[in-house]
Formats: structure tokens, C-alpha cells, sequence
């Protein structure tokens, strides 16, 4: 195999990169606006079973090469950014 | 907004999660497929310089919500996920 193939296999790493980003942006701004609704009717935003069932979902779709728990420790990260991010839309709220 | 509503916007979190969970995992086959490439050709597998490009060319098209900071700390938990598999995989083709 050749640097060309090298090359061409790099090309299709970064367009999966960038297809996983327009993803975990879009999902964020699902995840708000869950969070907005949730605030509407004062339910707690955090919700921990959910998350559960989430990452069960996750593994019965899995099919690899990446372990279940690779699956469940980025899925975990995704999950907490997103929290974040309401959290942080929450101050802003707050401050205005 | 009723509960109906919150249904919908989780089933299409739901489907982002897969469509993720698609392309991490499609990731780390071409990765392996790379790893393979760069040890016949006696390179070393972990190459910092190529991780700091991917993370420029994500962050240039990142149009949030996520802020650069997340980008990047998800992208690197990605990164490292590929490059243990890699690692795995090499393990087992010693042991064989």
C-alpha cells in the first residue's frame, strides 16, 4: 500500500470527523431545547435513567469495532457537554 | 410545548446517538486501516502533528453550539479510543 492510499484513507478520517461534529453540534441544540422544555414544566434537567437508557439503546445498536465500554465512556463525555451547555444557557437566562 | 413534543425531540436525539455510534465506530476501522498502512511501512502509529491538524480542521468548521473548547476535549477522547484499539490490535497480532 502507497502513500496515495495513506492519503486517501486520511481524506475519509476527516470527513467522518466532521460529520461526528455536525452531529454533536446538532444533538447540543436538541438537548437545549429539551432542557427549555423541561424548565417550561419544572422538571429536573439532569436526568440520570434516562441517561441509562440511552447508553443501553447505544450498546444493542453496537456492532464495533469499539467495545461497549469505549461506546459507554465517549457517549458519557457527549452527554456531559451537552448538560454543560444548558447549564450554561441557564446563567445567561439568569443574568438577563 | 407538551409531552409529545418532548418525545419527539428525544427520538431525534436517540437517532443522532446512532448516527454517531455509526461513525465513531466506521472511524476507528479506518484508523486500524491507517495503523496497518504506517506499520508496513515502519512508521510510528501516533502522530501528534496529524491530531493537532484534525483538531484545527474540526474547529474551522465548527459553527457550535458547541463551544471549541468541548470540540476538541470530545474529539481527543475520540482520538485516543481509536489509537487503544490500535494498540489492542497490534497486542493480539504479537500474540498470534
Amino acid at each position: 500500500m502507497s502513500n496515495v492510499d495513506l492519503e486517501a484513507l486520511r481524506s475519509r478520517v476527516d470527513e467522518i470527523n466532521v460529520e461526528i461534529l455536525q452531529l454533536i453540534n446538532e444533538r447540543a441544540g436538541v438537548v437545549k431545547e429539551i432542557g427549555r422544555v423541561k424548565e417550561k414544566q419544572g422538571v429536573n434537567r439532569y436526568d440520570p435513567l434516562r441517561e441509562r437508557h440511552m447508553l443501553d439503546h447505544l450498546k444493542e445498536n453496537n456492532d464495533g469495532p469499539l467495545p461497549q465500554s469505549t461506546v459507554e465512556h465517549i457517549f458519557k463525555e457527549i452527554f456531559k457537554t451537552a448538560l454543560e451547555l444548558q447549564v450554561d444557557d441557564q446563567k445567561k437566562a439568569l443574568l438577563v
